[in-house]
């Protein structure tokens, strides 16, 4: 845990980080809050509720004496998303099955958890413990604001397109297709990766330690639209030579013939956008991809996936720049020329390395433990952020997780050799 | 199809019933109308638009000019439910994943047919056909005003017990456990059974045909709560030789130990009703088996399910009395004495008769013909109505069906032997 | 349970039938006697054990001082098929997963059972029950004659067709395709059906009783290879309104585009037969089909199904030949001019019966009360036997059943109206 | 493709390996040949087929004028495993519904490809490309040797315990319980792993290249039965906390208790081994473990499990000793003293480490590249071989690699830290 930090910096942060889920609810309609489109997702009201629940499981029910917004243990159980050690869980597939409490309840909890935590944060000196747990909360937050937003994208899917609404009216980037990919060269070495300093960063990033790596070279921009659309027209799908097996197994089960959200339309392909579907853009970073298209789209381009390490490596000398969540496109946009190695937002790149330990972590104590470690197992490392990410939330260390046959967060390809 | 009707009664009757489907709404919150708790149920809004797309489809759009609320066709496709001659349909167990059209939208489709439908009431003469249409949509509303409310019991049945909302304030009816049962006896005979007047029944009610039937009994009431309990209690569930063998499978598959909404409570054993849970009334019909555990229990009792021939034979000799929706219980209610044979509302009625076509049924011709002919397999037919059902929609030839192994409709025993 | 019969006609029976099953078993390989074709098929090996299980159990373990042939129990559960009331089983879909005990085992578990049930009826006068279940264990291994025939037939199909074997020459019973179908008249009546005699018949074919039919008609022989054609080439399997529901999700799962062993080959379809495959015979009466298919098939022909009373009443009218497994065709030959009504043998046909209890029906007391009524559910009625079922096996008010969507018996259509 | 090699050498080392297939034939009946007990095994007759398709498929169709042993082309279809680019494959679960080819067929398949591959061996020099090929066959035989016990163990273990065959008299190995664990040290350090030499290795052993490891320390032998059964009393296979989430999940889903093969009996745990079932002896190393098993053990005992590179850089330094399928236990044996780090042989060891690529992986061109790369995702690294793996097969480098919920192959714990 973090050192003991000004209550002031903090009580800003939670602040903020609270009214910005908010703010990225206001375009919803009250049913857009209760439905679960498919299992992976959460309702938008479970995750407004849960991370509410964070606050209180982890800091305000550690102190004597608080009165806890449902005194029947219902929430409790219900917005527990997996803590063993906190208690039982409800099914999580059935979310969405769930008619109570309604959103206006949520709404009142949140509100509730907000006044006592800022009232703790104003009222006393904060304990370090305390504090970093208040930190962590506030970056959970803000992976479940990156959630709610794809979440949402997925559910909106389902919906005829004709009925579909838009999330925000588009805020437009067009750009020209760039130009041909470049490399980017690091000499073999033994370098440093993970998490080394006091600020915050989740425990999986620590401890900072040594590899030997390269020498390598690494694409200078995430593949784009444009690049993937090639490896479609080539026949990647119909050809098992460029596929893991379980990925060819998934291709064959879920019938993949294109990234999520890509549907013939008008003129070739069109992308379904948070906001509206329009005309692929060559020129944008490719995203709702799978581990298992971009490690086909790899082999097929002769190259690979990187590594996580070499990632980091070329990810720690540039600076973190890049299309966040607070910029408003909600969606990536196409590749310019301000950056010699585009590795921040827009989309998050796969990388080769199954989500592991580093050598020598260990879980914090206690149900927090549950975070991260237990889900070191059958996942892939992905790293730098996405169009929905909030941008203080990312950093040349972090790393992101998720199956290999997973497409509906905003991944992306980046190449190297 | 029925005869040329007065449009004015017609018109009465649609606008009745159309307002009651809204009163029964009355006590819902938006999040009531999205959830579809298993595939079974639907969504409230999903009824809601259902009921009128069929009033849209089979009246208004027959009609030449007629511009359709959804110019997209989207609601065309989500809300039909099984009409293969109109188009395909949406995927039934989705029903839930869908955030729109939302439940402000869907009041305003209601409106804007109820509109067309009582301008084309008042305007003209209704030639046989459509006003014959019309009333089988009336009719057909008033069976979803029944799954309306099973469908919400059923969904508010998966929420928190302590976050459980009730429907209305309980109206009670409690009562003495009713004497032993007593048998009616019906002698040997050829008799007429189905529908022969000219007045409204569905399809499958016809024709009305002659039966060999009896001798018989009949029990002059249905089986009790506390009745059905001494079958738990005598370990009706753990033993194979009272069940079918498929109804044996589901008791293992599905874990079933009572019928359903009985929970384990303080002093015994409570049951779930739509206003809140309460502790077993032993003197009121028990509800919510499935036909297995009826099968079960008759078995056990020394006894059998009766015939639909065998049950129609003794309701067309008593009036149609009994507790229907609109008496406000929710639940059947204790069984007192005002009846010498109490075989209407409170309760279905599962007979042992597979539900099949009466000798000589023709469906109609075009797609009303899949009303209910297409389902004539693996159904079991139930008599009577229950305490959800409206008072108008019930008649002695009126035959329900459901597979064998749903419990979440209001059904009960009567014992024949 | 029949009276006392002659020993000696008995023990006659007995050996006739035990010496058909391995007469029957003479073209199988060793490993033909293990594969679990699917799980509504048996290996052969377990149908010789179990039908020799059936003698041990309800007759030689009834009396005192029996040894059984395997003193560890493992037989009494391995082949024990459903009878709850002797003990548990053995997963009936897993039965092809053991290895043990082996062909020879088995083999020796048959003599040690036939040498002591022998002995038992040469040396003392056997008591009617014990005659009444040892007819019982005849048919019912007549029955698992058919079934170890048509499981066979349904495993062979699963292998390359270059590597198939034949199970005996073809013998062959080329026919001119019969001209169109003929319509014999029933007038309307109060008839009797069901099994009314002393001699043998199950338990489900009792009592016999009174039903009102008719008037009715009913085909003069079942519906040709060259009819049912005509239905696929008239988009049969395309088009949804001609089927029931569940046959058409049946279709739509399943990808029935024509008859189980119906392949496309050079000319036109070719029928895998136990024999070997050969062209599409049109003159043969088609088997394979579902009940689903019957169904649809009938409806598109302008008819329907006769229910199992008609099919009674009619067949109690004609002498019982037919092409039965002693015929040694294996398969349907086509239909010649020999009968006014082929009721009998080549196909079992589908009625539109749901599988019920008849009115006043008791199952026998005891294990064996589960030979057939708990199955009384989720099951239609044929009739008539096929060219699989023993000759000595069949009669007019015989009731076979099997689910709506089964095709791997040798099952087909009679059209009524 | 290792160089040119003498083929009288090859020529005696196929050989050598094809007969020892059949010897390990030998204790098997002919039911033994055709069931799989699951869809992760095979039958025993499969396995004998497809090794021989090997050599058939990738040696003798290469060479022109080559007549196949199956004309018919079902051989090439039905015993390719998972070779796209040789063609399409029957469905792996269902190996074990296919009667035929027999037994005898398939011996006369083997003999048929033996004849021709000594004769090619015999005749000529036999290019490099093809001595490698030939040598590649040969390890995956000994490949297939393994399986074949493991899966006939598998098979076995499903017929009840009494009718239950042995494969050998059992070579009993009793033995103390070993001392306390101890621990060797290793220094941090560069180091070199995988497989650089040019003598026989898989293609995901290569290329060598170099990691930075430790300092670690690594258990100087395997985790015993009594150790195991410690976690076990201890509440291993109850506690969340100890476990991955798809750990876990594998537990409740799977009703672990034990590993495989332990069953509760007289006077505490028996363990099922290919030579019968006999009291668990608490000095073997425990086997039949998975991934999930062995990682939450090394989380109880305070330490984890090593990395593939750790054990590699450990066993570098140690001779191939212990005790392999040639010794004739067929299972783990007591834990003796004549080793500092018994590696080799007993069980295979499941590394913490994600099978996936090493640095400069390149898989060979054409349908053998399918051999090992496709399978790098979701699966854990093994090694050091076990009793069921022939002593020629293991060397230092060697990757086994399996899911983490596999634990039918013969898989335990060595600790690191």
């Amino acid at each position: 845990m973090p050192p003991l930090v000004p209550a002031a910096t903090l009580s800003e942060d939670y602040l903020r980080t609270r009214r910005f889920t908010l703010e990225l609810c206001e375009p919803l309609a009250a049913e857009d809050y209760v439905v679960q489109a498919m299992p992976d997702c959460s309702p938008a009201k479970w995750h407004l509720a849960h991370t509410t629940w964070f606050f209180e499981t982890f800091v305000l029910r550690q102190r004597t004496g608080y009165r806890p917004f449902d005194a029947t243990g219902a929430y409790e159980y219900l917005f527990n998303s997996y803590y063993n050690q906190v208690g039982p869980q409800f099914r999580r597939p059935d979310r969405g099955l769930l008619a109570r409490p309604t959103v206006a309840e949520v709404y009142g909890y949140r509100e509730y958890i907000d006044e006592r935590l800022l009232r703790l944060l104003e009222e006393e000196e904060v304990p370090g413990g305390m504090a970093g747990v208040i930190t962590l909360g506030i970056h959970h937050e803000q992976q479940h604001q990156e959630l709610l937003l794809t979440d949402l994208k997925y559910a909106w899917s389902l919906i005829p397109s004709r009925l579909r609404p838009a999330y925000r009216e588009r805020r437009e980037a067009p750009g020209p297709e760039p130009d041909g990919m470049g490399w980017i060269e690091y000499p073999e070495g033994v370098r440093c990766v993970g998490h080394g300093g006091t600020d915050f960063a989740f425990d999986n990033e620590r401890p900072r330690h040594r590899v030997l790596a390269g020498p390598f070279r690494l694409a200078d921009r995430p593949v784009t639209n444009g690049e993937y659309l090639a490896f479609l027209e080539d026949g990647g799908y119909q050809r098992p030579e460029l596929w893991l097996s379980d990925g060819w197994i998934s291709v064959q089960q879920h019938g993949w013939r294109a990234p999520l959200y890509w549907e013939p339309g008008e003129g070739g392909w069109w992308l379904l956008t948070l906001c509206g579907a329009r005309p692929l853009e060559p020129g944008e970073p490719v995203c709702h991809v799978s581990f298992f298209e971009a490690d086909a789209y790899a082999r097929w381009a002769g190259a690979r996936l990187p590594t996580e390490a070499e990632w980091e490596i070329a990810a720690g000398q540039v600076p973190i720049r890049g299309n966040f969540v607070e910029d408003g496109y909600f969606h990536p946009i196409a590749l310019g020329e301000d950056s010699p190695a585009k590795m921040f937002g827009d989309v998050w790149e796969w990388t080769s390395s199954p989500y592991v330990a580093y050598p020598g972590y260990r879980p914090p104590a206690g149900a927090l433990g549950e975070y991260n470690a237990k889900f070191m197992n059958g996942q892939y490392v992905l790293r730098g952020g996405s169009c929905f990410t909030p941008r203080p939330h990312i950093r040349a260390a972090y790393r992101n997780f998720f199956p290999p046959d997973k497409r509906w967060q905003c991944t992306g390809i980046r190449l190297a050799q």
